[in-house]
């Protein structure tokens, strides 16, 4: 859609600055999702993402017409960076290093774009079943493929127990991105504090062997 | 408060008949909570509580004069049950495995009350810090001072790596239980399924010489 989405051939680091209309959007998103974990997305209304935003309602449509294009916009910007952080996972070294990365990548992007309160209202949503919901499920759904397969590769190469079920591990791992999204937002802790914990875990969960035999 | 709390000679296998005062009583707290994991606390209204209870705003006031009064009597059934999972803790065997057994237990009174859905929304309320969040935190507070007990007792007893943080691995433990509860609602799984993975999990937080190290 954009510029530097539609010029693939240019390196991360030589980016083209954002454009005057790129940095209003950045903005106006990110207005919204502080409204939106304030009050859910059924609860927050444009007039308050106006306020938020310190925009008038017909400067922010020009940019954004309805709620669900917001919504939207925040879903491709939540599946461009849960790519960026899956990066780690075709890097080099033990899978288990790789994965631990995966996750304080994830973890410290929540941190910075102080999204967590936005990630426990996308739960609710998903709960709910609402169409938020299936949106930000589908992203999930890639993601998770994505980790099947460095997991199947993991079992070929021994790195991974072939007896465990990659589905249910799978389901757990999730479960423990969930669940630390949810906890470091009542207890900020650097995720570089929680590397050696998360690392136990997905050994105790992956390896060959493992104390949990 | 009722005849069982203040009669705690009686054990409980010989627990005496529920009155049909307390039935009636259960039978609307079940009924809120449905209402508030569907629609949340403050969404939820007394009028909506009633339908779902099919009963007069009249008869369901002589047993909960207030909304507040139906939060803090769910509270005290939350805080029963977190007692009654908490008892596989200072039962006998490996502390891994009690620990686990704790995860287990309280994983399938979740499905068993269907009130997966409710635990999201606490969540959401602890976050807002409103006063129904601090109602369940507190509960949380003497879980976690329990667990931390134990879990000390395991380094004396060479069962717990003596150089991890303990309030970390707590923080980790918990979000492990936050995430499986949420997870558990998107993708129900047994938590006889679960317990092998939980208790690689937990084995992988605290074994000495963890393949995490």
């Amino acid at each position: 859609m954009s510029a530097i989405s539609s010029a693939p051939q240019t390196p991360p680091a030589e980016r083209v600055q954002p454009s005057a209309h790129e940095e209003r959007q950045a903005h106006i998103l990110m207005a919204a999702r502080s409204c939106f974990a304030r009050a859910g997305f059924h609860g927050a209304s444009m007039q308050q993402i106006c306020a938020e935003a310190k925009m008038s309602p017909g400067a922010l449509y020009r940019y954004f017409p309805s709620k669900d294009s917001i919504i939207e916009a925040i879903a491709e910007e939540e599946r461009v960076q849960a790519a960026e952080c899956m990066a780690a996972l075709s890097s080099h070294g033990p899978l288990v290093d790789r994965i631990t990365q995966v996750g304080v990548d994830y973890l410290r992007q929540i941190r910075d774009d102080e999204s967590g309160g936005l990630m426990v209202e996308i739960c609710s949503e998903s709960l709910r079943n609402t169409s938020v919901g299936q949106r930000f499920k589908d992203i999930e759904m890639e993601v998770r493929g994505a980790m099947l397969s460095a997991l199947r590769r993991g079992q070929e190469m021994g790195e991974v127990d072939p007896a465990i079920d990659l589905e249910v591990v799978l389901t757990v791992l999730f479960a423990v991105g969930d669940g630390l999204v949810m906890r470091l937002q009542f207890e900020p802790t650097d995720p570089e504090t929680i590397r050696p914990y998360l690392r136990r875990v997905v050994a105790g969960l992956l390896a060959p062997g493992a104390p949990g035999e």
